[in-house]
């Protein structure tokens, strides 16, 4: 998840402006593809030149533009130029290394949001950013990949499904932000098994390899977190009403998404502090184990020992050593060490060692 | 308490808007009851279809209508349309793993809470989500299960106790979020019991079982933390008269509610705040506990390691050795090793580890 | 000082505006003395009844009615009908658990604050809640116990010192709130007396039941901390003027108060981060205890078991032994012995374990 | 440092607006000096009565009085009465542990500073309060002490170096604070000696002496820090214009305190940072030793342990021991014993521990 | 990196306004460079005296002035002469330990920032502090050193790249500001680098002396981010617009350096997460390996110690030892230790310590 962050770098020294593409190639070419609407139709469109989405730039209609694949620095730069955008904004569409935000250019508002999700056979979660430049009767949407994320988003239009065939750009924007941020809600639902799994696994038989294990998942919900704080204050913008492409009837649906937000990083912190109360436990059982295992050295060590130099005084060659003539002599040292075994081992339960 | 907490991602991949119940199903059938009054009459009315609530939308009088059971998406839609409430509101209805939270929809102010208890034969909470719908001259509140958490007040309505039936549904929301409110206490009251419990067996006798107990006193903590602290921005959000529906003379309840929360979270945090100091002084205990019986073995073999050492050099059979032949040899080395010992002994004195 | 902390519980389930004294009672009987007073004149009234003060209410000059003793519900409640309390401020004056706080009903403000005292054999703080009611011309004060706490006050305003008698009830009030924030200062000095107390015996000689003392103080600082923490954004607010019974001229002095606050919270504070340092290093102590503990058993171990070791080679009874045969054969081990245990003392002394 | 933190306790029992000088003595008398000076002249005049300064207070030239010594209740009084200073001003400036703070009075603004400086023979800092009364053509100083920490600024004043003869009496404030705060800087760069000198020594040879010199180190941060904060509020006050005294021309010199303070501050917590990253490494490195001496015993211990054993077999006197009688009996068990130390070695050295 | 904090000491003493430069000297003498062009010309102009700027100062044209070397005095404080320049401004200028800010004076805009790059040979980066000066046809930039920082913009201007050229003197400004803050993702670059590295290590083979690189490494991102956090601050104050001088167009690219800084100080964020996680590994893992070492001692010592015990009593010496006779006396006792040593064996399985 973390590899994305440090790609930058590669800008330094170019005039601010120039174009180019931050990140990794995830697709074979730009393709685009459009989906015009109104309340009584609807048509999926197959776009080959750049240009002939300028008809759709101030129809009547309600036009979707997807745009999946951004490595193609000159149709990038077309669809800018023919939807009149500003070079910052073609510079962050590009940089797939973006943090989310929000920016309001008037003629339409730019929106970074990053889509995550799981590939069919990976354990760690897929990030791709989308771009969605709002306007007043269009939504492009620019994905790094040509995975479909929205297809169920372009059937229910098609179908007529929900309230979406009736309501402006704005909502279908909505629509597609939804889509984005119920995504983490997966991703959150598999932190958590990871998280219960983790905490299972630390109150039954901890083992040192559950450190890594541990400071894998803190990453990742670092990553998260980083992810939805933005969007959060992005929302708190719109519903401000900051944002004139934004109507009234639509900002209800943003709170909406606005609370979800607030309940990913609820858990993400609800998670954190549940791992960190975890941790505590794990260290504090390694010193308990190492105190038990000190014990058990100590109570053997402590017993023998004095049993032993016992042996050895007897083991002593002296010419001249009374004891070791007794008749009961043996049995008498025998009887002796066994009273102070007993002595020591009473001293110990005493302790509450034993 | 903290299993509810995963289950929004059932609805990734739903059109907004889309009713679907998330959560437990905590009742057999919606069951729909309503207190009607106003100054002077009070009747309670058992009520079989949704449609005979259309009438006490807008009559003159104070309407409560309590909706137990939410599982019924049917009912429930029929509900929403009665009472012209808007697709979101309905969606969090439903879902009850929602945070609390107030929204105003200026026909309607729309309250999340969650109502805390615990069951008879139950060690644990069971936590259950209410919604209050308030409107001018009505009130709804949605529970989960049937159990009727307010026939207290339904006995103050009826009994006209109080100042409740001279006031409007305002008052009778504040009344049930008092009694919601009301009920942390009794959880706080049992978490300070397990607090000072805890603390006793710290001081007294710390075992490392101790450990879960206490992780798992503090993540109920952090879960009522959670419940209480959006309650605040609500109240306030009520306080600085954004919502119509409120009345000025019922501020200053809400008011009350909201130091009520303030003295809940007050509390969380001191008894957070014990509960670290607590787990500190384990933690060194542990240390110490380590320290002692280190010191015990170190004493034992300190001692002892070099008499063996004496004894095992008098054990060995060279032919030559004529401290073996002295008459007086044995009961030297004898004298050699007390005085040893005696030494060791006084020096652990010094160093104040006897 | 923690006890008195979760006794609201208390009031679950009975109807908001029910009286309901909640605490220990302190006093035998509810006693009221009044104090009357303007430039000119100042008379002490023993008052039998209450509704002896309803004439004071309206009075030209200022009248000071101090109640001893809250527990005697049907008293209150008269008194706050006689001077129109509102039946919220009635349940929070007999709550002797609630938080430090203010509140303006416009006729009157009411101002909850914590007064604590040492009795005269205990080593723990007594708290005693005290409210006061500010009204235009009079003021109420609220006692738990029948101390009298202002007693030194009262003799100011007889003999006419300070400017006290020119001035009007808002001035009075900022006179008893000024003796009980003072009456921090004399807790904070002890504090700071047992702070330095432990700082000295840590740095001298720690043993680990010095832990429950630094518990206990961390808690009592906690809880000092909690009741003088409302009373800066108590201060604040009527700094915002937004209390139109205290004058402009009386703010000045408000100020005062609110600047003590800021030194009892900055000292507090101070306070609390020695008292963490200090647990660090005892913390750190005890494992550079556990540490030389160790070192001496190593060091012996070391030594001795290769010796030993020796010493059982030539115990062997092997029948075919030359070395044991040798006339300097014993000398020779001996010497082996004391070679082995000085290049084992010098490997010490270089590894600085000596 | 901390010494003077707890000394208001003094007060407590006291009516507001009782003079008492709270703190050490540390001059013999009070004595004022006066510095009277325009743009064209400039006088120094020695004052010996209090009523002698009247003339000054509404003269046109700009008048800096200074007063060293403040315990002489008698001549303070008499001052606050020329100058028209409140009481509560007054109580302010007598009480030498009070927190810096700044306050508007309209006729006057009175500011409270902290002077820190080294004694010539002393490793910790002496601390001075200091405050100026800031009147619109007079500025009073009042020190604790007789030193005069302010001479420099005095020959600026008399050789008409720099504006501040042509500014009025706001610069003059402003050059007395710069002075104080200036002097911050000093203190800084003995504490980053410190810190320097403590991180070579941790790295090199750290001993657990080095603990309370490392709390000390922290506690002296911790009450600078205290000092030069509120300066702050105090200068962002100012900047608010919220004090008709200071002019716009004279903010911008403010500000340039205000940086001051910031970097104070912000060096404090890069110092705080460092040591509490320092205090890791040292008790870390605490445990590593610790590790070093256990693997140490551990290494010697188990090698020779199982030795040790094999030569008490060979030393049971069984009259029945076959090995006993071998010829090359003692040279296998010697080679046996060998071959066991070997393989141990082996398992160590595989372990990572030699 | 940290050095360079302590020197503003050296001012302490001095009257405000003095001119007085604080660092190292870093050049041979002071350069001037002079960029003048409009949107249709661009020249190169070698300045020798720097009464020739003085020209510059009111012409129509956009001039860029950079001055290399900042330590010669009275060539400094001529070129504050003709411009203009407040003498504070002057200080600040010339005192090269400044934390970075903005400061409008109305005429001009003065803004110091800091430069971070790599010697050739060098691990730690360099830091030159940069002042800009920005009025409203020309930009004046302060370079402590004789490095061309910014000759790739000298060109972008010359052959007219980009849009610079007809642009106003903040577009300029805001081009070496973003040079500047471009070059911090090298930096940071470096850094993720050596967070990566370490987390490598400490994963795979964690030794104590890690433990100073953590240190220096966290040192240095703290140093990075107080470098960074004002220019947030700084923007922010631009983009509320009160700054004359910027105008509205220039301001959207102002809010791209804004999310550069934003990202800066994130991903310093997570690495100081990612770090301190990363830390409590390896103090558990010290913990951990103490534990294991402990074990290995016990298990030995524990099977041995009994062993070599009973060994011990059959090398006893007494007369009347009748096992000593018995034929299978010896095979017995082997017996007996065997049984007992795998005994010991399974409870250490059982324990799971093997």
């Amino acid at each position: 998840l973390h590899k994305t962050f440090r790609k930058s770098a590669r800008k330094v020294g170019l005039p601010p402006g120039t174009l180019l593409h931050i990140g990794n190639v995830r697709s074979n070419a730009t393709t685009i593809t459009v989906l015009d609407y109104d309340e009584h139709s609807c048509r999926e469109i197959a776009v080959r030149t750049v240009e002939e989405l300028l008809s759709f730039k101030s129809s009547s209609t309600i036009t979707w533009i997807q745009v999946s694949g951004i490595h193609q620095i000159d149709v990038m730069e077309k669809i800018g130029q023919v939807f009149g955008l500003h070079p910052l904004t073609m510079e962050d569409i590009l940089n797939t290394t973006h943090r989310p935000k929000l920016e309001d250019h008037g003629e339409y508002v730019h929106i970074i949001l990053k889509m995550l999700y799981y590939q069919a056979d990976d354990a760690n979660p897929e990030i791709e950013q989308i771009s969605l430049i709002i306007g007043s009767n269009y939504v492009i949407s620019f994905l790094e990949s040509e995975k479909d994320h929205f297809h169920q988003l372009r059937e229910w239009i098609q179908q007529g499904k929900g309230r979406i065939r009736k309501l402006a750009s704005d909502y279908l924007a909505y629509a597609i932000m939804d889509i984005i941020v119920d995504r983490y809600f997966i991703i959150l639902e598999k932190l958590g098994e990871t998280v219960e799994f983790l905490e299972d696994k630390l109150l039954l038989d901890a083992t040192p390899d559950i450190l890594p294990e541990i400071h894998a998942l803190k990453t990742e919900m670092l990553f998260l977190r980083k992810l939805v704080w933005p969007i959060r204050e992005m929302i708190g913008a719109l519903e401000r009403g900051q944002t004139a492409l934004f109507q009234e009837s639509t900002l209800i649906y943003l709170r909406d998404i606005y609370d979800h937000t607030i309940q990913v990083i609820d858990t993400l912190e609800t998670y954190r502090d549940i791992m960190s109360g975890m941790l505590d436990i794990y260290l504090s059982s390694i010193n308990n184990r190492l105190s038990e295992v000190m014990k058990v050295l100590t109570i053997i060590s402590t017993i023998f020992i004095p049993l032993t130099f016992i042996a050895g005084v007897y083991g002593m060659n002296f010419k001249n050593m009374p004891e070791l003539e007794w008749e009961w002599g043996y049995p008498l040292v025998l009887a002796l060490m066994l009273t102070i075994g007993a002595f020591m081992l009473r001293y110990f339960k005493r302790k509450k060692w034993l």
